[in-house]
């Protein structure tokens, strides 16, 4: 199994803390050692980071807790390999353009005969299952939508179908973006929380850190982090529903 | 204008010593702040480094400077702007998914008019020219081959008289991959240098900075780096012509 960490926010934001204790579970509080990567969308670029390395130990993971790179949305990963060897094209957080946008994707869990599946415009650069499922998302939209549909709530449904059909086929939560929206999908575990004021403390579980969000922040600030297990010990943390599908934007659930 | 480093070698070679020159001429010795990139090939994958803030100042470039990512194939740009507003997005060098394989882009020049040409397959996601002629080139490549071709020759001369035609629109001086070979275009400025066996000490001209090869590698190492303009002063760096088209392999030109 794998680890999720996604965010959504209304100002650019950097994601630190939340990442330096997800990175714990790469090796020391967690056994996700196949690798790590983390997409950061400022406006309508995309720059991300991919290490095949274990988190807990990789020195450009260091660079990414201790650099805050501002961001208004986040999809981040931590890898336990199951299919796929270990290798830096294995290895999430996956990206494609679309309608002029970044895409980038995030998966944990297993999909029994995805790869069976044909694929057109998109084609796989490595073996996991996973990317083969975002090429497949990323396929149908473009078969439907040519262009990018104006009503977006045509486009979240479309998103949250496919979601549910991939769900049919084993384990799929799921962190996606297009540089607008958050898109996430549980099949067994994914929960979130959003951060707006009063800003209150909080302290990682998985390592000795706490941060003082009231002394980062201003008042309009709202952000919402996604992952696939609480972050932080003394939050309320709320999980989503097996098969639900939420859309995050500007910090905010949309659905 | 802004600068091109690549690297093409037959065994994963760090680049740490070149990427040191390059960077200083990110607002030290050159004025090429307006962003730079660097594109590492390992394998089939492909990560990238990108910050829209100058080089010679970037926490992310020291950490490329100082840890030795070991690649067969570099793609790196700095970028003085004159086209695109400076932001994530505008920032070389751009990747795109064609046949399965990520193929990464970097220019330096303007091209006249090349926005007019329209695109299918690919959109861009930012507003310069290098990234239109990027998605141009991949779209005209999809069209000519729905699959690779398995004659490497024709896919090159494809290659060579895209880069033409590009050419005739103003300035275009290229660097681009396919995670297999080093595809590189000069129209003004361009030039490359192998470093094989006997190695020796090589000196940087933008940072006191030298390093002695023969202490780095093994006798059958063979390793092309291609650059806007010599970055040692002590090597013998060849000239390309205007209007060349050169294809880098395992670290050898192949044309």
């Amino acid at each position: 199994m794998c680890e999720l960490l996604g965010m959504s926010a209304n100002v650019p934001t950097d994601i630190c803390f939340s990442f330096s204790g997800l990175m714990q579970r790469g090796g020391v509080t967690g056994p996700h050692t196949d690798g790590w990567g983390i997409a950061f969308y400022e406006g309508h670029g995309c720059r991300s980071f991919h290490d095949p390395h274990p988190g807990a130990r990789s020195e450009i993971a260091r660079l990414v807790r201790q650099y805050p790179i501002k961001s208004h949305i986040v999809v981040s990963h931590i890898r336990k390999a199951n299919r796929g060897r270990v290798c830096l094209e294995n290895t999430h957080p996956f990206t494609r353009e679309l309608w002029g946008e970044y895409w980038t994707f995030a998966h944990n869990g297993q999909l029994k005969g995805i790869k069976k599946q044909g694929l057109d415009f998109y084609q796989c650069v490595g073996t996991t299952d996973s990317e083969h499922a975002f090429c497949w998302i990323l396929d149908r939209l473009r078969k439907r939508f040519p262009r990018k549909p104006h009503n977006r709530k045509v486009l979240w449904q479309s998103i949250g179908e496919l979601a549910a059909q991939l769900n049919r086929r084993g384990v799929f939560n799921m962190l996606m973006s297009d540089s607008t929206c958050l898109y996430t999908a549980c099949s067994t575990r994914l929960c979130w929380l959003t951060r707006s004021a009063p800003f209150g403390r909080a302290s990682l579980i998985d390592e000795e850190m706490s941060v003082d969000f009231s002394q980062e922040t201003t008042p309009d600030d709202v952000v919402t982090m996604v992952a696939t297990q609480p972050l932080t010990a003394n939050e309320d943390w709320e999980c989503m529903k097996k098969g639900e599908f939420q859309v995050f934007r500007d910090g905010r659930p949309c659905l």
